[in-house]
């Protein structure tokens, strides 16, 4: 009775959407895959557009949502091609002009999050998917238009036949449409045509572009196992406009970001010599570790790239609905946007288990689901753009450093308070990122009054220390009159 | 030499399509003009789309920029074509319940916007175009792709082919394109795939719906000129949650529109007899002009359309740049929609006079284009949807109507204090639209200090006659005490 299974027709097969097809397939749905890219397992595939990404930070939310996909084995796969990262380790010169680094812990208790390369865990999630029954995977297929009304999405393969004419086009009937296609997402071009979408997409004045550090040759006691540096934490290099990222990879090296506005790229890119000098008087340090010959080489042939942010609201036709960075791309300062793309999945499948699986229930389900996390998207957008400013300048900030502290504090010693760190939040739990946003706004508000109310009792405290100052001496004198 | 003139490409020709075709042409260049619809100047082109399009208000800014287009007979066609409205007449009952109508001047100097039917203005852009050399127009066009990099449109005739398969798409080269095609722009969407731009689009929470005031059939002294009501007025009915106005035609009816929220009208549409009932209670008077019976059907029969609020930044790329509400859409509370999008064109053309007619001297224009540009876009935006306030609410508001009545009185009476209505100074003159709401701001923080200012005034003012008055009496014998 293959013809009474709920067709569901996925776009991207990019990890959001590998583990939407693992969730459909497990609901015992049919699902069709279909990718615009070829097969990234396939040594043939052009890797270009994954060099593209950078390494990705999994935390508990992404872990979360692979945990209860149906393939049990997935998750320890996935975690064993992950280099645990325990907080940010600071680069920076001395007033010596000595080259310094000091680690800031993400969590007193531990607790950390991973360096996952996006590609290798895409791989992963591709191979379980193909193990899957009632799962078809395509790739090389471009979707030119959705039909949400009759339920029809026509693709394109985008290999030319051998006849050298147009490939035909393909018409894919669907029962519910998962589109997992990204930021420039064409499942939303085609649903804003049928439903009335509030959308807002915003270029950050910031341009970045990748680079690597190698694997060390070095082999000292002290060497960090093959890494050129110490390989547990997201290495910072933050300067007053720029920053320079590194994170961690699998193979030893790391892979590294620069974040820079527009105009520093174009300045750099008219003379890309530039660039050594640039590095050395904002990123102490760091040209040394990729090599100062590779540093040009590498900007000059490695992409230069915009960061994009986008809202909309809601996320839903009753038809289909889109996942992950086609409904809420995000500047990648939180190391939240893979992660709460796959919690989208996990939550979108929580409201299909609480409807019956009619094309009336899955609408009320993408109805309900759209309304609960459109505030969770647009909250994590914002913390993400926030982020930058605690990434690039609050990271030396004695302010930051003080509310870090105090709540830190408070989350060991007086864990009664609730008090913890929204970075703890965000990453090791999976509180909706709304509430977070409410929580921590609302932590800030008692840490300020609790500043407020220590003014009377260092104003009472300083009396009562007169007075009694007063009473052993000069005090005296004048009390007694 | 035609092979040197400048190759203008201008998807759309509606007002603002046909008046840049207008412009372009009057720069020597050569024009191509392709429009989705048919022409509907024809008989057979169903008028479905203008059905759609309510009386639109004509003022300066529309005035003037057809003043300088090259056609020197064509603005005194279009103005007699209209008809002058010099306030609002708003409706509403008294406390007796009884209908009443009062009007409010939009201009102390006897200043009018003009109604305009958008199908028959037009219409008379479209023969101006039509008998102007050098430009090519083509309706029934669908616009499928723009390669802004290589400078080629794709364009699809949307009439079969004879021979009943697709008809063949036709690629035409441009130096330079306009995008004058609306709120769902596709020249936009293309453009967005070359360049970066920060766009925005919301749905406001109402919807709207036509309906027709018929011409009166009764002739009394005191009949409208056959007009079912004042003709020179535009007709407001505000109510509190709802909005219903009536604009004047030339052919004696009033093209109306009702405003309301989107679950307003799902309420409505269940039950489509509910209407007068809402009608009675909502909007006194209304149903008896349009007619209680047809008021029904033509909530029925017309469409109920989404109001939508378009930004993006910039409006361009090197290659082209879109105009009126492909770049702006706006809610119609300022009636300025229109007149924004004729205005965009006179701007972009005076950038073009002052570069070289070369690519990189229309390149520098357009930049500079967009830059100035943007910012009166997002205000005359901003200010549109500030004005459903006014017109629903704000007409019977005590502030708004002491607000105005000062504000004329310093207009007519101290000239020099430059104080102007923000209506007469978006509707009368051509001020940029950011240098009004900033002025205009300006202007309520003076009226803000002025009262302030008062206060001491009105207390020693109040002092001194007491002291008067204490000499005269009762104060004298506390003052001599």
């Amino acid at each position: 009775m293959a013809e009474q299974r709920t067709k569901c027709l996925i776009i991207g097969a990019g990890p959001v959407g590998s583990l939407a097809a693992l969730y459909a397939a497990d609901r015992g749905w049919d699902v069709q895959v279909y990718e615009l890219r070829g097969d990234l397992r396939l040594p043939s595939t052009t890797p270009l557009n994954f060099t593209r990404s950078i390494n990705l930070a999994l935390s508990e939310r992404g872990i979360s949502a692979m945990r209860n996909c149906g393939d049990a084995d997935l998750l320890q796969q996935v975690l064993d091609d992950t280099i645990p990262m325990y907080g940010r380790m600071i680069h920076d010169i001395n007033t010596y002009g000595e080259l310094i680094e000091y680690a800031q812990q993400y969590d007193i208790h531990g607790r950390f999050i991973r360096a996952v390369d996006r590609a290798r865990l895409n791989k992963l999630l591709l191979d379980s998917v193909e193990k899957t029954p009632h799962v078809q995977l395509n790739f090389n297929h471009k979707l030119q238009r959705v039909d949400f009304k009759t339920r029809k999405a026509t693709l394109c393969p985008t290999t030319p036949s051998p006849a050298g004419v147009g490939p035909p086009a393909l018409e894919v009937n669907f029962d519910i449409l998962l589109g997992c296609d990204g930021a420039y997402s064409r499942v939303r071009s085609q649903m804003m045509k049928f439903t009335e979408i509030n959308f807002s997409q915003a270029y950050i004045d910031m341009h970045w572009c990748e680079f690597t550090i190698p694997p060390s040759t070095i082999k000292t006691p002290t060497s960090n196992d093959g890494f050129a540096t110490s390989p547990n934490y997201l290495h910072i290099w933050p300067s007053e406009k720029n920053l320079f990222i590194a994170i961690p990879s699998v193979d030893r090296s790391f892979t590294c970001t620069l974040f820079a506005s527009r105009e520093t790229f174009t300045y750099l890119k008219r003379k890309p010599e530039r660039i050594l000098n640039f590095f050395e008087s904002n990123f102490p340090g760091a040209a040394a570790l990729i090599g100062e010959n590779e540093l040009q080489d590498q900007f000059e042939r490695n992409p230069h790239l915009p960061l994009l942010s986008i809202k909309c609201a809601p996320h839903h036709h009753p038809a289909g609905v889109i996942l992950g960075d086609a409904a809420h791309a995000m500047v990648p300062f939180y190391g939240q946007g893979m992660n709460a793309g796959l919690e989208d999945v996990k939550v979108l499948f929580s409201y299909f288990d609480k409807h019956p699986d009619t094309e009336e229930g899955r609408g009320r389900a993408l109805g309900e689901y759209s309304q609960y996390r459109v505030p969770d998207a647009h909250a994590i957008n914002d913390l993400a753009l926030a982020n930058y400013w605690e990434m690039h300048a609050g990271v030396k900030s004695p302010v930051y450093r003080v509310r870090k502290w105090v709540e830190e504090f408070l989350a060991e010693r007086v864990p009664s308070s609730g008090f913890e760190t929204q970075y703890a939040r965000v990453s090791f739990r999976v509180e909706r990122y709304s509430v977070v946003r409410r929580v921590v706004e609302r932590q800030g508000r008692i840490m300020l009054w609790g500043l407020v109310g220590l003014v009377p009792v260092v104003v009472v405290g300083f009396w009562l220390g007169i007075r009694g100052w007063g009473r052993m001496g000069w005090g005296r004198m004048g009390w007694v009159r």
